[in-house]
């Protein structure tokens, strides 16, 4: 069960409005890494978690945590659209800057949401549950967090330096420093996971089920060999039981497929229209 | 450029039809994590890495490896579906499994591509570009090929418990094979990033900028401290650069949020609107 | 600002595991009118609301309410896919049953989730936010609101049909009630909102400005006119400033359409294509 | 079966072409409130009223006038459209306006298109089926009937503040006059409804079999007390079956919830990984 | 504008309940093919014909009768879904048939839409507009047009196979034949232009701007060379101003392609992070 | 099995940066008729054929080509943002080439790729599967294909005209001859099928079983007559086995449809409350 507490927990307050701006900052709100993303993958992962303890605790800490970071966006976003100029084009041969607006502006804010803030990236695509990652099993689904948190902060680094607002740059530098503690603490977890179960998911499946012939092996189907550098190519491999190896020339191992043709009631294409186009034709239809 | 060979990378070739599985086996196709998820994640990777060189190389490759097995399982599916039995409610009432058959297999596949592969999931979701990430920040892009992977050999070993089909089973250990290298790489892919770079992305930007009082804290949002026991609550930080610490009654850092009343072109509900019920109401339209 | 107990709100656990209908019950859960639509759909209005208030915290309650109903509903769902039987189509035939299961249960809630629930609805179909509104005018939206609630304790209505498992029936019960105050609640802010404003919405455009000889008149557009019985055909309008008026054989106000050729860089079908077919033909290419 | 007729309903002809208020158009023909969700909502609604009559047949008359006013809309964007200036980056230069154009027009509308109306919203987002509600009950689908005229009419009034074209108003005033019949007719169609049925949908469901103890309480689960002070809060509820009453500090009915760990079939993070890191680690692979 | 009337273009009516009928049916409705597509592909295209004239007209018709298809399939599936069984799994044990309508009915045709038709596919797909064009272009949305009739009638042919209840079967072979008319007029509509036009689209495109060496020549891009028996292999090409060609063995006629590095407020990964791993390490944070 | 070259088909160089393009270009890599779309739906249709020979061997040979395409784009697309100003709305006041930048561009090509390309089209729809086609029936896919080609080639002819960058046109000329002999492939293609099989997919089909008297009759749907004038409404049908007839005055085949109530547990709307209003209520809850 959750409780609300009024006040936000950082601020977010512009210097003035950005309209423009506001269209940018949906990115991180409603976005495939935005802050929706991140509350709906946390909380699914923490109430999917099999057994409680410590894992399930943390999911469910920075799940409610990232509500409060939607909060947060949504409020700016609010904030950077009062008093949003309501301009024409005829307005705009006055002065580029409402050129600007008109068109880099999202007009939903507008004549959909009223000058709030919704629940779409920076170009208008509503949000989806596409985005999110919820297995069950908690070192897949830890990595899906650390590579989400990176996304996600690396796209607050972009849009701190698409504006000079200091109250704008305030909140950012916020989840700046949250994304910083989530990624080191994902990390953390997989370090766990990692030293107990071993690098690779599942860490249970049994390693004589698979073809382990090629479970090490870099095929270069890259014309090219830079990739035979990489630590990948040759060495111990990361999970410690094997060695990698790389196949230059890599060849097919299965043949040349051929699918038997379509029952009648499929209405494919019938045998005879395949045959060669010199053929007499066969009578098709009375 | 690319070249196609008309030999598969290894079998697809079931021992019998299976229009059931046939719809389960979809997911690694078609479905968030499947191949042509992962395919066109390292491609569109690949085609954007500002640079060139071994890292660019090993995209290509693996992205060129997916196609091929975007192609085997879709062969896979189509012999699935080979001599699928033609069957109507009514004729379930003589077997079960027919019933079961009726139910469990998904009737696209005949009506939509005549006995043929989906792009699509278990459940049948179209495939969508939503599922994949290319950022331009190979740490950021590797951290979700290792996810991509994890969840997806997850998958595949899930698959591989729910049939019994020896010639389903063959290609699926190949598959769990590749996935195991394609873990393996993109490990150590971002070993040799992380080591360079720290592990924090992106590593470039500047440390002071954000709100480093909280960048090592873990607030207790969720009632009960076992998330205190982790390792990401004490001890040095993950990235070498902080202490972790615990607030266990997190407070609010904000302000509770006033928003200004939108002007009247947005129409909005009338501020009038918003007095008290015993109030006397105002005249609201002439 | 959120915080998170890890008590249910209710109880949410079956009298014993049922697949087939963990399938069913992510419909208010992750469906058109679930329970994450109204959780979101609160909270962003609430977020978007300008000039505090109780609506704004009547927005809030709820909102973090159904954060709640989620949860119990995600909780429960794990709980009916509990030791959910490994299935196979060989199976079926020793018990229809086991058919059963197989066409009516949800591949991914075992392939994907690991037996955990999904933010989808239960065909499968993700969460979008599509789904939700929230305008910025409350008189609007708490309609949008009383009419989720109506979808949606409808749906729990017939999935309680749907099932004899006391568990089940209890949580349903619940939510049954939660939705009756909900539809309460909403409803007798709608009344606050109309006694003051009227009821069109928005209450502020003025009335002068619409084309007003057409605002109370019912087009008869469908043959037969059993449409001319209602209480919107004839009598007072609803809002009091006009008298409904029934036109049995409406005719078109405006005339037929005529659009201009497209300019010769849009290279639509060019304008001498468009001539008579036995006219002689314009050379066409070089 | 329908009939078509060349005339429009209304007039759709604006004083001059205007690419940037042709994009926001799009808002009312295709988006989550436009003409098409209407018409296609009510269509529906009326083939799948069970029983006909009055309601089906309103239902059958509204929805044919919806399809009037997407070809009224279709037209007008095509000839705001028309003759829209070909202009590229460079001529900006020259002249704001031509900025704005650049900015604020769809490109599609050009490159997809060709100066036409498209089935989408004023960003872009392809019209969806998730828009609409049909469910069956006649009180719920009118309350989703007036909600929908109610975000359509006020989408209406925001655009017609944004332009001051006169054609273009002319048209708008139509459909806010159309709008305003639409939510009076529904009204009327609810309150018959709400007088037989009583307000809460289903009205069928039986009473007792809800938890009528938290049927008209409001759980005050945002800090702060204004919710308290509204209508709903206390006294008679509206459906006249109860009495509203606050719970200022809400507790969790239900206990902590504990889910079972998965079976080894899905490979979730096995259970000897969740024991404390500090224990000795368990082999785990061969 | 539009007038409806209540007698449906042909009969629609079932011999007897089939809910799993009813779900496949669906795909013709409201799948990438059905009716829904045709309906408002049609209509888009009518509207957005710049020029009036027989082929607008013929747009409007065929659209118009699309509208009344969409009516019997929609009132067919309502009468498929009459008093179909209210089932639990627990039924399933007496019955195997029982056991097929569990698992082959959509369980939202009775929770969604309380057993009326839906706007989606046969697997549950909301209808999207993401499945029409109307280009502007008539010659190139004519072969749309046909296209769309060919994938449809298709459909319909697989669906007759699989029922043979015989009232379902007389609808399905109205539509049937009327797809024949369609497929037919579109063709007489497409040889029209072309003859005028030439077969190329747009055939307005100035030939000398693109690079005729390549026009007519097929490139060998997948191994074997059973493509160069056809017909487009060799000889005078179908638009009558080329040489088909064929090259066996395809060059690349670009270079590899080198991009230059991000700027810095782009936050890729750093150049020095690219250096060799063997290189020392640059400092990389203060 | 698939090889990668680096070289690209053809060069993808512009003369300078041009944001503003970049988004537009966006168009033909990730719209519904881009080059994503082409290669998954020539690939696809390849796999799924059944039974190898020529057809295959051309699907799988445009197939790879168009991954080539999809290369080219996107590379181009990369340079297009190569050194993308980083602009501010405060900037915009200085220059109106600034204003069309900030308004043109797509934000997320900065913020989520970091100046890559995209898998989405000109206004950042993501691709989606339900883009293509692929039945299994060739006729209709080569019309699928012949549709895609004439789409694809129109919209490279807009872009041509939107664009005087030497760079761009160069590769935009490679793409319309590309595209002029895929249309010409598929043309060939279908001639050869249609004189083997017939028009009218699919030819297999019994003509005896569809409703022949309206197989080759013309609806007049829509008022006027200008669509009597046309190949389509009189002389033989273009399949050779009929006559076109002309309807001027269509009238339905069918009656009014009546559907049956729903059974109580579908808790519609009761058959009460569907009586007239003016009777006494009855009682409705206990």
């Amino acid at each position: 069960m959750f409780y609300h507490v009024k006040e936000l927990q950082y601020h977010a307050k512009p210097d003035r409005p950005d309209p423009v701006f506001a269209k940018k900052l949906q990115e991180i709100l409603g976005g495939q890494f935005g802050e929706i993303s991140v509350m709906m993958q946390y909380l699914f992962q923490g109430w999917n978690t099999r057994g409680n303890g410590k894992y399930k605790d943390l999911l469910m800490d920075t799940g409610s945590e990232e509500i409060a970071h939607v909060e947060m966006i949504a409020t700016m976003i609010a904030r950077l659209l009062d008093g949003a100029p309501d301009v024409e084009v005829e307005d705009a041969i006055k002065d580029p800057v409402i050129a600007a607006i008109i068109g880099g502006s999202n007009p939903q804010q507008a004549i959909v949401s009223g000058l709030g803030a919704m629940p779409v990236d920076s170009v208008g695509n509503r949000w989806t549950a596409s985005y999110i990652a919820a297995s069950g099993n908690l070192l897949a689904d830890f990595r899906a967090n650390l590579n989400a948190e990176s996304q996600g902060r690396l796209q607050v680094a972009r849009l701190y330096e698409m504006t000079n607002d200091a109250g704008v740059r305030d909140m950012l530098s916020w989840l700046l420093a949250r994304d910083t503690m989530h990624q080191n603490q994902w990390y953390a977890a997989i370090c766990e996971l990692e030293e107990k179960e071993n690098i690779v998911v599942p860490s249970t499946f049994p390693r004589e089920l698979e073809k382990q012939q090629v479970s090490y092996t870099l095929f270069n189907l890259s014309q090219g060999d830079a990739s035979a550098e990489g630590r990948w190519a040759s060495g111990p491999s990361m999970d410690g039981y094997g060695t990698f190896n790389y196949v230059d020339r890599p060849i097919a191992f299965g043949s040349v497929p051929h699918l038997d043709p379509a029952p009648p009631y499929i209405y494919d294409t019938p045998l005879w229209a395949l045959r060669h186009s010199d053929d007499p034709p066969e009578p098709n239809l009375k």
